[in-house]
């Protein structure tokens, strides 16, 4: 596992780029708070991310980390998506829309990310 | 000053035993980064507050950090309110409620924090 901070920082970039107020949340990680790695509204949608990057294949994305996105959304009356988001082998960037708190686990076969983000920016 | 990092606790707890989801941003001050100390909710109310700790009778909040209160709440099409928290001579809570981005100058004579989040609570 690479440290997830640039990643996250790309991120950011990418969302702003199409429209979205973005925004990281230093440290988050080690937290026991409710807080995701990265978040991001537009109108009243308000995704709630959680990043991995990697050289595997795969990551694992344990229950604590998905409780705290649900966590997080539960603040806000919005339309509210939970995503983990992966960077694999510095390159591929997916995304998986995580429906409930339970370990997952992402893959580099996931949906890519920037026809996702773009779907979004078309609602 | 005081680490601010303890009156923020205390201010999460208060704010939950009134009623309101509210969560504490670690690391968020050195950060350049548009997010407040501690926010919280209670249905479309936002919260975005900024906690000092003082054994003076006063004490200067920046321009820089009352600007990341405001870009903090323009990510939520909710009724957002800018707050400064102080905690002034580890007893004394005020609030003050910002308008617009410039330096302030909050004091232990400001509203008392306990009746204005009563006050709150009520709406």
């Amino acid at each position: 596992m690479m440290r997830g901070r640039e990643a996250e920082r790309e991120l950011v970039k990418k969302l702003r780029e199409k429209g979205f107020k973005a925004v990281r949340i230093p440290a988050s990680n080690p937290s026991a708070e409710p807080l995701p790695d990265v978040f991001a509204t537009k109108g009243d949608v308000l995704l709630a991310i959680e990043v991995k990057s990697t050289w595997e294949k795969k990551v694992k994305v344990r229950e604590e980390q998905v409780k705290k996105l649900f966590d997080f959304l539960s603040f806000f009356p919005l339309n509210g998506m939970a995503l983990v988001v992966g960077k694999f082998k510095r390159r591929r960037w997916t995304v998986r829309v995580v429906e409930k708190v339970e370990d997952i686990i992402i893959s580099e076969d996931d949906e890519d990310l920037d026809m996702f983000i773009q779907k979004l920016f078309k609602q």
